[in-house]
């Protein structure tokens, strides 16, 4: 069942490496259908190079396996936690990409120092709170790590800023579908590496005007967006 | 019309992502014929593997759309901004490279430090002055994006520094073919990657001296250039 | 004899250059049968171009060279001296990846920021104390190579921590199989570009909270593991 | 005529930009035939990608051009001032290689921190002083580029220095075949790489103890080295 999601799934899972955003099996990406309530995600630890589409686990809104032979990817509870809260996405991806998780090492946001950041977010790119001991330890870390994302969001809106990097850990990246999320997993990626060249060169560089990112980020977002095709929006 | 012109510039916008200068859409190249007076610039927010020489999209100087479905890239007002104000210049490329993009997000000059930086340039790659929120947000900031560029080269010569970064943005290219520029946009990325290195060597370092720079760019330019074949100049 | 040990050996040593862990023939991998008591090891400066199984070297653990027209790496006896101490382990790879071997260089541990790290490791990846004179220059240097990693394993569990930096030298890694230690090649290289990259954000980062790391490392590691899939394990 | 030498040294242009030294048409190699005191060069400013083994230019150690259709690289010179002054080389490499140039311009020695540098150099990979104006102007730089490496070198042997950074510039590397030159010139870069990143891990680290650097230097040098197939050496 559900073999165009998973299809979409997979497609967006096997992107990863190809962008360089992932090595060895260090991330997953999940696609959902909202009307019914499912969502197709990478098994654990499976390798890229031998994923097939009808390996895509299917689950519900409720955290159940709907289908699949395989477990799910050990981050399902973070997807899930996220499709719940965030009603407007349609797909999630989680990377450990390089340049990206040494922020999310050193519990820094990444800071809007130009026009790239721009054209993707509506300012810094967050960082989550720690996690506290009995939210690693309790038995539903993962859940957990949703949490801390969601309560981070409490005044940001998904919509504005498409990706968080979890504390210590690295980024997760969502959009209105699964492409868009691995699109924005990729400038991230992008932005992250820009963002340390340019505090190297200056390490006390005042972020971006806010004229300057207003008109970016609207040059492709909203009702007034010029970017693109009109087919695209 | 224009097939030929159209190629040209095809085959120098699919270029930028196989030397690695572009992400995603972020960039275009264009080209054009100047008895004509008329551009070929990319489609907007169209992703390279789609791209096809028939999609370019023709523009005249006054910035009218000749030919073309699609819409030309949201940059074309800077393209024809340069194009007007440097005459001899017959393509123009834009990237978000991600070296030279931390210079421009810095608003930092690209300080020249060695001979391959003096092949292509005649010092320091300049870079401008920030937009005023006029500018930005007064309805034609990509014109108001070239014409930063112009006001910037009112003591420069184009030929002699073909790249500028734009502050906040990233680098434009410039040469007398679009091939050209994009040869122009792999020197400064380059140029500029070495030039971040050398100043975490020696953050302090001096520029280099006027004899060595002098020597390194008339090899390659002007009456005297003796790089290459007689077939290339 | 042994063509399936050698053939596991050619391909994690040919696996390597794929993952840019080696450049040149800065490195080699051997897979050891421990009921024979033989391991097979790449030859000394062989091209991996050109190499083949059948060019593998059997080497027993007396150090002994059981079959091969080659001579074995000049690494052989660091590699028997971790097969011996290490009873566990059923391959060794070193490489000279650049990230992990400018730590080496240093004589510092890779120290452990995040996540990424605490799924492969269980706290900093430890460096050896610089040899002696006598250790260097004495005739037996590949040995004594592998007495210093054994003796900064006095207190560490190999399984724990599946690499180490040889002072001034280079990472090597190991695991149950020799693919395994392969896997944890690329993620030590991995881990060590992060790290470089978060204490260039902040100097005096802390490494990362216990509970996390004993979280992360248990996910994957362990009676509890819940990464991957049952027949992973 | 000498079609064997043209191939060696087309083979060895080519390898340049594989190996990711070279961009553009920031390089060139040559190989000689001592019998004959003729090497073969790149032609200049030709792309890599068009290169033919015939459209090497066969210059002799006069400096005249013996055979050939184009001209032959601007750095003939210096290629022609080492053949003379290191009368062991065979091959000479040149390159812009992103890392090595950036100390070349910082006008920094590559200080040895570690064994893969001892793998290949005596110690520091030397950087020549500044040329002077007379040097530069002078009708003859390339040729005291040349100069300037041999004055370096006055104390100094090549065999255990194959390689040398001009101030300002980019590396010059050699070896007994162009493709031993080519080899180094892979190392050389990789060497920056890594010191770079110790440098930014311990700015004042000290270089590698004597006797590591002996050891690991003869391991693969003179009399003593038993690195490799008795055949390699």
């Amino acid at each position: 069942m559900l073999n165009e999601l998973k299809r979409e799934a997979y497609e967006a899972n096997v992107a990863l490496p190809k962008h360089g955003l992932i090595n060895l099996t260090f991330g997953n990406a999940s696609a959902i259908d909202r009307a019914k309530g499912i969502f197709a995600i990478k098994p654990s630890g499976v390798a890229y190079a031998d994923l097939q589409p009808a390996d895509m686990v299917l689950i519900d809104l409720e955290g159940k396996k709907v289908e699949g032979k395989l477990n799910p990817s050990s981050d399902t509870p973070t997807h899930r936690r996220l499709f719940l809260a965030f009603a407007d996405i349609g797909g999630v991806v989680h990377t450990h990409s390089s340049h990206a998780t040494s922020f999310a090492q050193a519990g820094r946001e990444i800071p809007i120092f130009g026009t790239t950041h721009a054209d993707y977010f509506n300012g810094n790119i967050p960082v989550t709170r720690k996690m506290t001991v009995k939210e690693i330890s309790g038995g539903a870390y993962e859940w957990e790590t949703g949490n801390v994302i969601v309560e981070r969001f409490k005044q940001l809106d998904p919509a504005d800023f498409p990706a968080v990097l979890v504390n210590r850990h690295a980024p997760f990246t969502w959009g209105k579908s699964v492409a868009k999320a691995v699109e924005v997993a990729v400038a991230v990626e992008c932005i992250a590496h820009m963002a340390l060249m340019s505090l190297s060169l200056e390490p006390k560089l005042k972020t971006i005007e806010p004229e300057l990112l207003a008109k970016h980020f609207k040059r492709k977002h909203g009702p007034g967006a010029y970017y693109g095709q009109p087919s695209n929006c």
